[in-house]
């Protein structure tokens, strides 16, 4: 899965996923008004408001990136339908050959973890059949509980030739109080990182491995140093637009081949119609202001990158 | 909802928490059987499954104890129909007046623990209306991300008066990887623990915070110290059983009046019926034997604080 994703990368030369994190306040009025319409003001009135939005916004742009990231929270807050708009989400993804990264941090002991990474990535075995629950490409991993609570989903990945991202610098502002205390002189998150290396280096596609690494666009001196210490890892980077990173930023977080890193941007994209920049295109126009987000996104990262020799 | 569970540990005198962890390899065959003659070897039958086992379980053991624990992982593998089980196992304990400690470790940036927070012990607003999601009383919690982490999941057990469990040193033999790394010459894990007691101090119920921590059973040393620097911190003690831990290690876990932690058995009350002591009573009446264990699991721990004078 990480040899398809470079290639998808490559194919489109966008290092771009779309995050499908759709907050109702995201989602324009008409299209919730229609939901609420047939399924009423419930939770199953949210989650096809959600699918809906979530529809509009791959079909405007699916043949301009390699993959989107579904929030798992986003639809979770709405319960049994909400997760049930999340499984459609990542099967209507599929249909259209994007790569569906898991965006659940989740983390475990070892028979706990096993249990989510076959719920996720894998199959579970009832009697005689298997099944897959939710069948994301990549899910994200928080490594909290160390090694144990890792494993499991690397072999599940193994057997299935899947992908994670596990959590080393998070892009939110307090992700220091824990992540960046000094053990013997370095922070906590470059020993993670070290980690994740070598957690890898067992799972080698054909140039970078499948499990790789979250690190926010936010810290890039960070990045510069992390990108360092895990070479053959690619980097998940959140914290691009919405959350104040930049593409000049986030050039280190990419190795000399121009590869290494895929930059995730959430409402910049999906809730673009309420910038400035696309305003005047409508809220009734979204996804259409979703697709001019995502080809400027493309082009600032193309830029930066090509400013720095990459 | 600190207070009632403090309340239900007097009343039941048995500082315990059930952990319904159904793997399928746990759940007698008659009760397989019988749920996929129904609904085929499908997620669907698992899930009935489960429901069913853990129907039975509740109902030969929910005088006996004041809480549950159902590990949502244990759900999440059966997809959608596995996650309509662990709401179903929610609401049926709730029917029973157990307090319902969902083990979830969510934990994310602010937005996003916020959908968590909603959609697990909030209600979420859908246009002039508000649902729950999935209505547990308690939350476990992931730190990693810090303060701006778990905040969202505070603000909402402030509203909600409901609680959490922050992890704070997991029960799993390689929890150490990362929490116990030397910050300073002190371990990550009590850094943790100081942030929770502070978390805490401002969500105080009578004696304790409804904002406590995870430690596990197997590392009764580590459980010593964090008993003393969280001191009106309600500790949740995995590993008790199967993991490893006995009646005696847990003592330092309690203070001095005989409250401030509740011990959970997964396995080793649900899976009682496949141990020695209490294979005799056969698969058939696997809830008998889950209640016989209980009762033994209330006696050791019962006995090692009246032996340590708590």
């Amino acid at each position: 899965m990480i040899n398809k994703l470079t290639d998808k990368i490559k194919k489109t030369n966008a290092p771009i996923v779309v995050g499908l994190d759709p907050m109702l306040s995201y989602i324009p009025e008409h299209i919730q008004q229609k939901a609420f319409a047939e399924y009423g003001e419930t939770l199953e009135g949210a989650a096809e408001a959600v699918w809906q939005f979530n529809k509009a916004v791959v079909d405007a742009t699916y043949d301009l990136i390699p993959a989107v990231k579904p929030q798992i929270a986003m639809y979770e807050q709405f319960g049994i339908p909400g997760l049930a708009a999340f499984k459609k989400t990542v099967d209507y993804c599929h249909e259209k050959d994007l790569i569906v990264i898991g965006d659940i941090k989740r983390g475990d002991i070892g028979s706990t973890s096993e249990a989510y990474a076959v719920g996720h990535l894998g199959k579970v075995q009832i009697g005689r059949q298997s099944f897959y629950g939710f069948d994301e490409d990549f899910a994200t991993v928080n490594p909290y509980l160390g090694s144990d609570g890792v494993k499991p989903f690397i072999k599940v990945c193994q057997d299935e030739k899947k992908g994670l991202f596990i959590l080393v610098k998070t892009s939110n502002p307090s992700s220091g109080e824990f992540q960046d205390q000094l053990v013997d002189g370095r922070p906590l998150y470059e020993l993670v990182g070290e980690k994740v290396a070598q957690w890898g280096a067992s799972c080698m596609g054909d140039s970078y491995s499948y499990i790789g690494a979250v690190v926010g666009a936010t810290y890039p001196e960070m990045g510069k140093v992390l990108r360092k210490l895990m070479p053959k890892t690619f980097i998940l980077v959140p914290g691009y637009g919405a959350q104040g990173g930049k593409g000049a930023d986030l050039v280190h977080f990419f190795n000399e081949d121009g590869l290494g890193a895929i930059v995730n941007s959430s409402r910049g994209i999906i809730a673009a119609y309420k910038q400035d920049a696309y305003k005047h295109l409508g809220a009734e126009n979204f996804a259409d202001a979703a697709r001019c987000a995502v080809k400027d996104m493309a082009a600032d990262i193309d830029g930066a990158l090509k400013n720095s020799g990459r």
